[in-house]
């Protein structure tokens, strides 16, 4: 695994000098993990990978991370500063060995806080600054056997608490939806999932009207549909899937007739997914079903996101992304419609795009029945 | 609590002012919810609040948030952007309709993604910008009697899942590191809390000598120390505490010795806590004790962090900081001792800065035995 890391690195500096950048920093953050293996949430200390255009890369590390740092990633060349330093003149120190031109071109992690990004200014004040995602998104966004392996694992784990959770049935009923949001990440972890991918969501009767509703004191009514999308990690990548469901009791007539409306969408979604076909299409494709059956207004996003280390990552699933969709990309399929103040029903599987069409990760039931 | 929001908000205009500055601009971030009560993870479309230092704040949000902000937070004027719009257009609009001077000084979350302060830059080409911590800082240092009051029930819910733990003794021999962080999870949503504060670490044997391992397939052993340290939230905020135990068997002579020491400093350190006292003090009362113990070179970190919506922020406990502690002020006091291969030994309690000392927020007996 060390060499699929290094010929990551090896990749993204042909690509930098590709681009006409000198160099490219990252902070704890997916890329970072994707091109040396070592794996951490940012924090306030200052930890950074610098990687030239040419040459090796140099990471910057608080002490009392020295030897997790050494022992997951392949870099060799490891220096370190102790609490109580100046870190910014450790960024300084670094950046000054690494003999960039005078007035570099910077890309820095998209995701790489204010607060570092401000020493980097401060350390390299005539430079130009941009985006990992300007270089890395290209080869990111194809996954290879080990990524598809893994995802392919975050997917099953998912199912496999959703088909549980499933057939709890009336005994959900009473529930909170905080409390549903626990039952869910217990099953994820016994399905052999690594935490959460995302902060579950469960979103009951009219909260499920809100997208990014997360999870309340709402209790869980017979009758009464309820988003269910959640996901958890396996060996670093994560899964993401919905489902709409009914746990108990009868819907509303507009409840099925919705339900069944986004049903055909994302599976016309998925249809249209295949190599060569533009990001757009597949919007289009989902999107049309939901227009025809007149909710058009109540389908308030995009159809999908790209999915990888980052759970929201390229290729996005979206009107004016022209970009052709290529095999080993992975992303999610997930119309919605939504009305306020009664219910939402969105119903996601993650594809990845195969050399003529693409495979489904997630194979659960797409129904509301319980 | 909407009037709690507006007069930090309010509080927030006047440091502005008083610091040069025009605007502070959030992204989803604690300083967010501090200020508008909308509490969200960062993601990669554009959510935006900007305050300028006099006036109203805008909120940018896209159009599948709406909803929810409007609810959670007490800000009247909310602008919305769809999937599919290019946000740069809709930040350049709003940040237009602000009202800044040619020049503006603009401070961002020190937390923001460099994302969105390439867009900012683009949108106020001629601003300079600076931290959000140089204004909010001093006014998130502080805790009031709400904050306290949730800070105390996450700190009993972390308590309770310690003792739930500790409890397990011999039970606890023989699980991976991963199973027993599930087991931690687990305890802490009985206990009434939500979700993890921070990534669960169970450092087993040589893992804990390495302050931020997380948790990975090595196994529990009898005799052998194991680290724990986690935390949970409640009401937004967050727990954090250690304890370092042996859950069935003998420890080494080394391991008892060390133990002592280190219980020893954290008593130090929280009983150097007072209003007056500088940051660096508590640190060089628990550093003391270590090194006159002669373990002063495997104490590779600062003593302590404040704690608040932010699991660290100021107040850092750390050589050099020579801030006055203040009441009200909430942070950790965990000194450790690390031996490379053999074992690390962290003890970790919250306390919160009173009118004539401290107050702990963490009462589990600070003990190796189970």
């Amino acid at each position: 695994m060390p060499a699929a890391f290094e010929r990551r690195t090896r990749d993204a500096q042909t690509a930098l000098s590709d681009a006409g950048a000198d160099a490219l920093v990252c902070f704890p953050s997916q890329n970072l993990f994707y091109l040396t293996g070592f794996d951490e949430d940012p924090g306030e200390r200052h930890l950074l990978c610098l990687l030239p255009a040419e040459g090796d890369p140099t990471f910057l590390v608080p002490e009392l991370y020295e030897k997790q740092v050494r022992e997951a990633s392949w870099i060799d060349d490891v220096r370190t500063w102790a609490d109580g330093d100046d870190p910014l003149a450790a960024v300084e120190s670094v950046v000054s060995d690494l003999g960039l031109p005078e007035s570099p071109h910077v890309l820095v992690d998209d995701t790489m806080w204010a607060r570092f990004t401000h020493d980097l200014r401060a350390a390299l004040p005539d430079a130009t600054f941009g985006l990992a995602s300007e270089v890395l998104s290209a080869i990111r966004v194809r996954k290879d056997e080990a990524e598809l392996d893994a995802m392919r694992r975050a997917a099953a784990a998912a199912d496999e608490a959703m088909d549980a959770v499933r057939a709890m049935g009336a005994d959900a009923v009473g529930l909170s939806e905080r409390e549903l949001a626990q039952e869910i990440e217990r099953r994820l972890a016994e399905a052999g999932g690594d935490g959460v991918s995302f902060e579950t969501i469960v979103g009951a009767g009219p909260n499920g009207a809100m997208p990014h509703h997360h999870h309340g004191d709402r209790e869980v009514r017979a009758g009464e549909p309820v988003v269910l999308d959640f996901g958890t990690r396996v060996d670093g990548y994560p899964s993401d899937q919905t489902r709409t469901v009914v746990f108990d009791g009868d819907p509303s007539e507009t409840f099925e007739d919705v339900h069944a409306v986004v049903r055909d969408a994302v599976a016309a979604g998925v249809d249209a997914v295949e190599p060569g076909v533009t990001a757009e299409s597949v919007d289009r494709a989902a999107r049309e079903v939901i227009e025809e059956a007149g909710y058009g207004d109540r389908f308030v996003h995009r159809t999908g996101h790209g999915v990888g280390l980052d759970v929201h990552e390229e290729p996005y699933i979206v009107t004016g992304n022209d970009r052709e969709l290529e095999a080993g990309m992975v992303f999610s399929v997930e119309p919605g419609v939504y009305l306020p103040e009664e219910f939402g029903v969105r119903i996601e599987d993650l594809v990845a795009v195969t050399a003529d069409g693409c495979e489904r990760l997630n194979r659960t039931d797409r129904g509301w029945e319980c």
